[in-house]
This record gives structure tokens, sequence and C-alpha cells, in this order.
């Protein structure tokens, strides 16, 4: 583009511009009329390049939980921000749910929110909300944009935000006069700050407790410490030097796994078997986590779960260089330079004759799994018990709902597909969470993503009948129906093929393995719902 | 419930008795970890009373928009505000659009939204967000509950906001502690603040503004002037007094229509038809409504609607006593007291033969509805001209979507259903607004709810096509994808089966009319997708 086209841009075309020179390719988006100017550009600037590919991939999602979901998936694996396009203050209200989860991910993303023109929110028009009010509590860097001349800027400044370590939530308000008036053209992209390794006092202290403690101390992980090779191997050096235990935190936004990977567990999620398995350690070594906490308060139990008397240090903060961080740890306790990857033992075979349970749900897809899949697990209760019985599965990645806001799952696995192209993403994904997002599914039929869903079926939020159980009450009709989902039952397959989803039912595990088989040797959306 | 029963109660049953006590009867919950003794309580509390009916009838939904939008139709019909059950801040976030809507119609709502303890709050788990900030983008009254000891009070103060008119928004976050812990019991209900007259400086600048400017001057009407057909008569007789034209706002969170009431139009949606339908009028006087301004603003079209040089007045504001004022205008005025309704003309026969188009579908619906129905419009571009054809129908009520949040239309329905038992319900639904809460057709099923929704599938998001046309320019392929639904078509029948919804499709009138027809004769939910 020459320099007189650029200087004729107005707004919109110069903050596609910008995102595109800062490396944003990939727009997730649910307009509406305040966004027309940005849509327009998106042909007009981020159309076609010489390449004849989009310099702008637009991907349209029906909800915008499903925009904001598939960004976090797409980033997880692409391991940059998406753009998202979102609609006024409503619009992003119903994107923020996977915003929270993306933003307990550290994923980057840049939120764009189109919204009434400067000079027409004086007339409280019915879509009028204070949108930088409704993008706060969910993002570290909001900014409402003023001016056509410095929207791009803001564009800028909005992708640095997203890029900085660990990666962040940034969200721009683009008032519709913003986008249609003139611009001075694309702005200069920002330098993106480079994450600062631990320093020397954390690394020493580190390597102090940890010889001190042998086998009663824990070394902690999360962030790039589980979603690397790298990170892992590190870790797995110093657990050789000092016999600490390596313990990944309960929920990560990306784990490196199966043969070739460490065969390492997670904290509980349940508080006494949390508090229990923590029970033996004297001290605690973080790296990419936080010390671990209840995922809720409840009745007389602890809200930490490390022992009181456990010694916690921080090796790295999620923020910093997590990695150098292991690594300088192993050299500063003279760890040997390379210690192999323990054999997972043999690959499960599938278990066509086994009753339908968690247990034989991982072990069907640990056998029938491709090489570099990746797994998009939102399987809330059923899916505790997969990790043992996938640590032998071909090399793969976890993809974990971070934040709790049940919904991630179907528009992870959407994004995921589009992040990592060629590769098969699985998703373990529970009923009730599916419905809050099932929109995902449109998409992932018009995109052709390389997805198979199992929709695991057990008609109530068995999660909250073991909480519901917790409140020490015999649950009465209202309470129970509050938790079922039957009555009537969901039909996945319908459902799925209503948004032009290949879908069918599975109630045995022979007719399950068959079901994924079947998935794995083909490409495209497929769902399987099975009934457990 | 005996004192000593009382006196033993925990937070969330002293909360639940307030709340009946305070006459909110209902609750649309879509409940988490955190409100499983809320939960509880609504069994406990909230169960079978003396005649066998629950205290509390709890209707559950799959998603949280579809909660508050069932609440909002629920309480436009049963003119009292119902609770919600929502889960942290996500649960409250997925909320907000629909929140947004009822907001705009001055829908009372209370929701209660559970939330971590107190003391766990610091531990930054997961879930963790600042819940009160997240809900005061959306809420006229936003507390934070402290103790279990004024958790019932606090819920008293929440239904009164709720109450106060116009009918606010009131928002009760419930932290699991004040939950849990021990009450004082129920808190007394507090007094609701009666709608003030308008002043008689009000109604006497009316009078004179009406008198001088004759059949120059319009009276827009909205809220209760629209609603009742106390207001109607009232306006009728103030426009046979001085001449004036009358006209209701564009968009009305209830409005009483069909053969008995005033055959009104409304303000039209689109800037320069407005401006030309507002043109003529020297002086305008507003009930229970403001000032038109533009849905959205556009390059060089102005953003107010009124002409320039248009005296406008106001006759009695949303929160004011709107039909004592129009009453009161009507004697100073010294107009006839009683005014007959004119008579809308024959009722329109079913044009089983037309092409399909949105004038057939409103004769369609005038000509085969029963008396009392409700109609939920969320028909977006199909339906602006819906009115003129529905004037002659037998009397029912008419819902829109208020706040321009998409998403509305198919939770109105099935919370109309739970306000006004015993009448039909007539969603007539786009496509794209529907995909945004399909949910609710699961609790339509479960309720067994007697709706009858009209998909109006076009496969586009039509609205945002003629928005782009204005934009200027020629859209290509990205910004043409971004509009379409199509590639590939939902299968709405698939989509409600899979609900429990029985369904058909109509890609005619004689089919439409035979599918709608038939299921004006029975009772419970079903769909029809009427390609168009």
């Amino acid at each position: 583009m020459d320099a007189a086209t650029l200087g004729n841009m107005n707004g919109a075309e110069s903050l596609v511009q910008t995102l595109i020179d800062c490396g944003v390719d990939t727009c997730f988006a649910n307009p509406g009329t305040s966004e027309m100017h940005f849509v327009a550009a998106l042909d007009r600037v981020g159309g076609a390049g010489l390449d004849g590919k989009p310099r702008m991939h637009c991907v349209l999602g029906l909800f915008e939980g499903v925009v904001t979901g598939m960004a976090d998936g797409y980033a997880r694996m692409a391991e940059k921000p998406a753009a998202t396009l979102l609609h006024c203050g409503p619009g992003l209200a119903n994107a923020l749910a996977n915003v929270h989860n993306a933003k307990r991910a550290n994923t980057p993303m840049v939120n764009i929110v189109g919204d009434h023109a400067t000079y027409h929110r004086e007339h409280d028009a019915p879509l009028t909300a204070d949108v930088e009010g409704i993008a706060r509590p969910f993002s570290h860097w909001v900014r409402g944009g003023t001016s056509s001349r410095t929207i791009a800027q803001d564009g800028a400044a909005a992708v640095q935000a997203a890029r900085t370590a660990p990666g962040q939530i940034a969200t721009l308000v683009l008032p519709a006069n913003t986008a249609w008036e003139s611009s001075d053209g694309p702005a200069v992209p920002l330098p993106v700050p480079a994450r600062t390794p631990p320093a020397p006092a954390q690394i020493d202290q580190a390597a102090r407790m940890l010889r001190a403690a042998g086998a009663k101390a824990v070394l902690l992980l999360g962030g790039p410490a589980v979603a690397t090779l790298a990170g892992q191997q590190a870790a797995l050096r110093i657990a050789s030097a000092t016999g600490c235990k390596l313990l990944a935190q309960g929920s990560n936004a990306r784990f490196a796994r199966g043969r070739g990977r460490l065969a390492l567990e997670r904290v509980p999620y349940f508080v006494d078997l949390a508090v229990e398995t923590l029970k033996p350690y004297r001290a605690a070594v973080l790296a990419g986590t936080k010390a671990p906490v209840g995922f809720f308060a409840y009745p007389n139990k602890p809200g930490t779960l490390l022992p009181p008397d456990c010694d916690v240090h921080v090796l790295a903060r999620i923020e910093q260089d997590v990695v150098a961080g292991l690594e300088a740890l192993a050299e500063a306790l003279g760890a040997a330079k390379s210690v192999p990857i323990p054999d997972p033992g043999p690959r499960p075979e599938a278990p066509r004759d086994a009753a339908v349970g968690p247990e034989a749900v991982a072990r069907a897809v640990a056998a029938l799994m491709p090489e570099n899949a990746i797994i998009t697990d939102e399987s809330v209760s059923f899916g505790r018990g997969f990790f043992p019985n996938t640590h032998a599965a071909p090399p793969h990645d976890w993809l974990q709902i971070t934040g709790g806001a049940i919904g991630c799952g179907l528009p992870l696995a959407a994004g995921a597909a589009i992040g990592a192209p060629g590769r098969k993403v699985i998703g373990l994904q529970a009923d009730g969470s599916a419905m809050y997002t099932l929109q995902a599914l449109w998409t992932m039929a018009r995109e052709k993503s390389d997805c198979c869903i199992t929709i695991l079926s057990n008609r109530k939020y068995q999660i909250l009948l073991g909480e519901l159980a917790g409140v020490g009450a015999n649950p009465g009709r209202t309470a129970l129906d509050m938790m079922d989902l039957g009555n009537p039952d969901i039909g996945w397959p319908k459902l799925a093929e209503g948004m032009g989803v290949e879908a069918t039912q599975a109630t045995t595990m022979a007719e399950y393995c068959d079901a994924l088989g079947s998935a794995m040797q083909r490409r495209g959306p497929m769902l399987i719902e099975l009934v457990i």
C-alpha cells in the first residue's frame, strides 16, 4: 500500500492496518451496526494479500462468548494474540466469561469493542452503556478511543499491552466516529518488553530450600514450566538432583503431555484431597504458579492448601522467564545436564469391553488419538482422573478451563483448531458446560475445523450434586431440579446437526471407540454424545 | 413457621424467607457451587406451603442470559420482580445483556449473585472477580452482603429498590459465608414509594402547548401510557380535544394492542424516516418517554429526531404517575369524559396464498391468535411493519426488545409464559438473535410453557447488510461473510427438538398458517421455522 493510500485511510482502516503490522492476523468477530466501518476496513485493508491469503483472517461467532473463547484457544496454540470484534456494552458483557477464563490463562487478547459515536453518547440511546466500566474488571488494559487520528496508536498500545508477559487482556473501545473519520495512517508497532529472568537471590534461596528439604520439598509448576518441554526437562533435572516432588497447578492453560513429556500430576480439586496430597511437604518452591488455594471456601475447611508450617518461596513469577529460572536453578544445584524423561509404560488399548466411566474414556482417547493432538478439557467432575490414563498417549497438548467460568470448552476447541492448523483437536466436554456456548459448533462447521467433540452426557450438574451433599442437607425436589439437565434430555446429535456438525450417540465403550476411531481417521468437525 | 424456626435460620434461609415476605415468589436460577446453601434454602424455606404449591417457584435456565431474560418477561407480565440466582462474576457477566434490556424496559428485578466467602477473596481463587464492579454499569442498586446477620435486611432493601418506580435493577452479592452462617431471622419488608403525580405546572404547560399548536403538536407516549388501556384512553381524550398526533416511542416494554385499544404507531427506527415523520410538529409533549433519538449515530445525520425548532415539554417522567398525568391533562383541556376507541376495521384473514413477507406474517398472526395472547417481538429488521397489520387482531399485549441487546426474545417468551399463566405466548423471532440464547427452548420444554415461537429465518444478519450498505462500500467476501448465517444453514427444527421442543419448518404462507393455526389449538411449546 503506498503512502498516498495510507494517508487516505479512515480510522478503522488505520486500526486494522496497525493490528496487522503488529502481527495480529486473526479476528474473531460478532459485529453490530457500530462496527460496520471496521468490517468494511477488514475487507479493504485485511483482504487478500499478494499470496492470495487474507491479511486478516476473520472468523464469525454467533455469540460473543464463542468469539472470546475462540480467541483464547487460538492464542494458547498460536502463542500470539487474536483480535476480537464486539458490539457495544452488552456485546462485551456476553464476551466476558470467556475473557475471564483467558485472563486466568494468561492469554494475550486484543478486544475491539465498537460503541456509539462520541457525540451520540449524551443522547442515551437504547444501547448506551459504560463500555469502559464493563471492560475494566476483566481487562489488564482498557482504553476508550477518542479520535480517528489517534485510534491507530491506541491499537498499537493495545497489542503491546496484550503481548506483555505473561499475556494480558487489552480492551480498546472504538467509538463509531473514530472509525469513520479521517486518520493519519497506521501507527508504528510498539516494542514488547522481554520476560525478565528471576533475580539471583530467587535462584539461590530456592536452591538452599530444596537442598535442605530433600524429599520433603515440592516444586510446584505452572505456565511455561508445564507448557514447554524445556520447562519440564529443567524441572526433572532439579527433582533428580534433590529428590523433590514435582506437581503441576490444578488448572493449566496449556500442558505438554504424553510420551516424551513428564507424567506430571496436578494439585487435586477437592480441598481434603489437596491438603492430604500436600501434607508431606515442609518446603514449596513456585515456578510460574502461585501457592495453591481452594477453588471455593467451605465451612470448617482451610482456604490455602499447603501445610501451615510449609515454607513457601517464589522461584519465578508467571510474568518472569520461568524456564530460564528453572534452568538456572538446575545449574545452581549442580544437576545432571540431561535426565531422560521416564517411560510412561505401554500405550493403553481401546477398552471396548469396559463399562463407561472416566478411566475407560481416558484410555480410549489415549489409545486412539493421533500424534500431536490438542485436547480441550472442560470435562469438569467426570474428567478429574483423565491424566493418569493418558500419560502413555502420543505427545499432545492439553488445554484446560482455567478460570472456572463454564462454557469455555467448545469455543476453546474451535479456536485451537484455527491457531494450530493441521492438528487434530479432541474436545472432552461436560454437557452442562457445553450448553453455555453451543453456538461454537456452527463456527466449527463453517470453518471445517478438525475438532472431534465428546459430550460427556450425564444430564445433570454432577459437580453441584456433590457440592449440595457437602452442605449436609437431604436435597428436596426444588434443589434437585436445579441440578437436573434431564426432563427433557438434551439431544446432542440433533443440536450438532442443527448447526451443521455431523454427530452420533454412543452408550457403550464399544460404540464410543468405534465413533472416536472413525473420527480420528477423517478431518472436519464431529460430535459424539457419550451417555455416561 | 414459628419463632424458634425463624431464629435458627442461616443467612440463606433468612434471605429466601425475606424475599417471599416481600412478595417475590419466583426465582430464575443458574446456580453454582457458591450458591448451594441458597439452593438448599429454596427447598427448606421456599418449598410447598399449606396449599401444596411452592412458596418460591424455581425455574432453571441453562445459561444466565436466559435466566435474566426470563425474569424480564416474567416481571413485564406479572408486574412484580422475580429473583434471579447467578454464580460469581462470570455468571453475572453472562446475565448482563438481558439485564441491560430489562433496565431499558424499566423492569423490576432482584439479582442474587453468589460469591466467594468474604474471607476467601484474598486468595484470588480462579473464579474471583469484582462482582460489585461488574454489576454496577447495569444496575440501579448494588450491594455487597457482608454478614449472615444482615443479609436478610439487604434482601429487603433490594426488593424495595427493584420495586421503586419505574422499576429498577437491584443486584445483591451473596458471599457464601453470609449464606451458611447464622442469621437473626428474616427482615421486615420495606415500604415501596408510590409514584408521584406530575406537578400542576407540568400539566398546565402541556395544556397551553397543545392548545396553541393544535394539529402541529405530537403527544409522545411510553411506559404506562401505552401499556395500559387507561393511559391510552386518556391520550385519546387529549387528542380528540386538541387535534394533536399520538405516537408511541420506538421500543416498548409492554404495549396493550388489538381491538379495543388504540391503533398507535411508533417513532420509526430509521433516522430519515423518523425525522420525516416528526417534521410537521412544532410542539412535543412527553408522557412516560424521552425525546426520541437515533438508535445509532450516522455520518451527516442528526442524533435527535424532533425538528430543531420543536418545543419539547415533559408532562410526566417515566417514574411519575404517567396515567394520572394524562388524565389530569385531559381534564385541564376540558376533554370529553369518554371517547370511544376507534374500530380498527375487520380482522385480517390468514393469507394462505400470499408470498412470504412481513405483511403476510403479521396478518397470519392477527388472523390466528387467540384472545389475550402475548406477543414477544425480537423480529428486528423483518418486523418493522408488523404493527399496521395487527391493529385489528384480538386484544393482546406486545413485548419488544427495549435495549437493543439481541438475544432477548426467546427468554422473554419463556418468562412471560410463567408471569401470565393461561395466556398463549407468540414469539416473533429473528434467527440471528435467537442464536444468542437458544437454551431458552429447553426451559420452555421443561416448564411446558405455552409458547409458539416463529423463527424468521433469513440466514443472515439482515439489519447489518443494510447498515453496511449505508457505509457506502461495495462489501467484499470478508464483510459479507460476517453477515451471513448460511454456510451452514441453521436447522432450527433440529435445534428445537434437541432441546425437547416440537418443531416444524414452513417455506410458504400456507404451510405457515397451517402450523401456526395448529399450534394455537394446543398448549405447550412449539417452534416453527419460517424460511423468509
